[in-house]
């Protein structure tokens, strides 16, 4: 039997096999896409994002549980770390806590600490998600660390985003803020508990009241305490809340067109751009230009325009 | 006289002009580049990175002055701040401490507060330093806010990265260091009149002696109280004999070489996506391919398959 017809019965090392094979964008992964593609499209994809330290890695694993034992769904779940091989390290410890989550059988882990394959990550985590879209899972929870360009196009291809919070004071959170307030539907300030909570809630409030709008969604802030297991009904309350807002309004079947759109740009440009390195890397010399341009003979412009012409890839054409 | 004659003339308010040319890549920008690339490879670049806080306009700010009045420098200033809207007005704020130096003759300084151009960022930031470079500035200064990939890429492409810390804890302050430690050629504790300034030095310490190798580059670490003007002329000192290090070993000219290449690959990618987008959006049908995608009919991957066919850009041509 081969690994597609294990994939189907829901075998979870072929899951896992097949991932890899895209992660790795190994020999025509695009092939083994485009046959799995059309079976996706039934997954609800929920991102958090938000500063490290948050929690965020708690809620998933509060939420996976309810999901899996209380709505009987299927989860997948996908941690995105783009920047640091360090807090790769954290991750996995904290991914250590959930083992009893991995052990089951309707929940599935993948862990992207991809330093190096930085640009093409938001597109990759996408593909991956595909792929357990695909294999059959309800929810895929995707958490990325960090607040930056790759985890904001992260979350914001999901259907829901949460952002998660922890009471504290310091510029860098009201930087932080700035960039994620635009795209959250969901707010979370965790570890309630401390000091601080409610000036933070009311303060999250007051900047929300200046978006929210009559008949729109009502951008929550949920309070929470991940590690005692609490508020995490209510946030799974609102996030199925949300999802029924974006499905009644005709929301989701527009935010998922213009996902696909979005797909299309990425792998067109990621797929020029391997065709375009192959063509380039035959008629062009780069030491020779190279060594022209630092001698002050040439200019990397010029140089560019004579090659694109050479592979016959201008305007003029 | 045209503005290119008054450029090479020192015209401070024609230097402005092609900068804002370059960055907003106004027409034919790259041939404005072309011509004026050969004037550039004199200037030194140094960048600074480091976490919002850490006093890198203050350091930028002092050393501008000893620049510019002990060793008769002219210099240019780029501060890039690529995540945040928010910051960027903080940027500003700082700026007003400089509007002494702005108003000499010798200084000249950009801010690029782009927050929506984050995938050229990087190479916008190189050719405005170019436009400086071939004005005759002799140090370029690129003070770069936070630390994700396109704040890495743009002080890794300076001669000389300085990374600025301040003493605090905390895993946030860990996990920096992490992706900072490997491209720094000096560090720099800021504030060192704080607590835990000496642990900091220390620790920094430990850590860099593991990089350190006989007949290499020493990783100096530096302690400045910028505020104060306290160290700085030490930093610029270790400016300058990392100058002298790299240039007396042959390092200079390699690097530069290394990085013409990578900005002839920049060139190409982003020539390349502007042409490929023109063609593609005459000969595929965007929002008819989405709705098929989206109604399960077709996959993504097939279709820019079929795409790529059509312009005739394939492996197989």
């Amino acid at each position: 039997m081969n690994i597609l017809e294990r994939f189907y019965q829901g075998n979870k090392i072929a899951l896992s096999k097949l991932i890899s094979y895209v992660e790795n964008q190994s020999t025509d992964y695009r092939k083994l896409l485009a046959q799995i593609y059309p079976k996706s499209g039934k997954a609800y994809r929920v991102g958090l994002t938000g500063p490290p330290g948050a929690g965020k890695s708690t809620i998933v694993d509060r939420l996976t549980s309810l999901l899996v034992k209380e709505k009987r769904k299927k989860v997948g779940i996908i941690a995105v770390d783009p920047t640091s091989p360090f807090t790769g390290g954290a991750l996995l410890g904290d991914r250590i806590r959930m083992q009893d989550l991995t052990n089951q059988e309707e929940v599935f882990i993948r862990s992207m600490a991809t330093r190096g394959s930085y640009g093409g990550l938001a597109t990759t985590t996408k593909e991956v998600s595909v792929v357990m879209d695909a294999f059959g899972k309800d929810f895929i929870l995707i958490e990325t660390v960090g607040v930056g360009q790759v985890e904001l196009d992260v979350v914001n291809a999901c259907d829901t985003t949460i952002v998660v919070f922890v009471p504290e004071s310091g510029d860098s959170i009201q930087a932080m803020k700035a960039g994620l307030m635009e795209i959250a539907d969901i707010f979370v300030v965790n570890k309630s508990d401390r000091e601080g909570a409610k000036r933070m809630i009311s303060e999250l409030d007051m900047i929300l009241d200046i978006r929210r709008k009559k008949g729109d969604w009502e951008y929550p802030i949920v309070s929470t305490e991940a590690i005692n297991n609490k508020g995490i009904d209510l946030l799974l309350a609102k996030i199925f809340e949300h999802k029924k807002f974006l499905t009644d309004n005709g929301i989701l079947e527009q935010h998922r067109k213009n996902q696909i759109k979005i797909d299309l740009k990425k792998i067109i440009e990621l797929k020029v751009k391997e065709l375009v390195d192959e063509k380039i890397s035959n008629s062009f010399n780069v030491d020779e230009v190279t060594e022209r341009v630092f001698r002050g003979e040439d200019d990397p412009y010029s140089a560019v325009e004579r090659v694109l012409k050479q592979i016959r890839l201008t305007n003029s054409e």
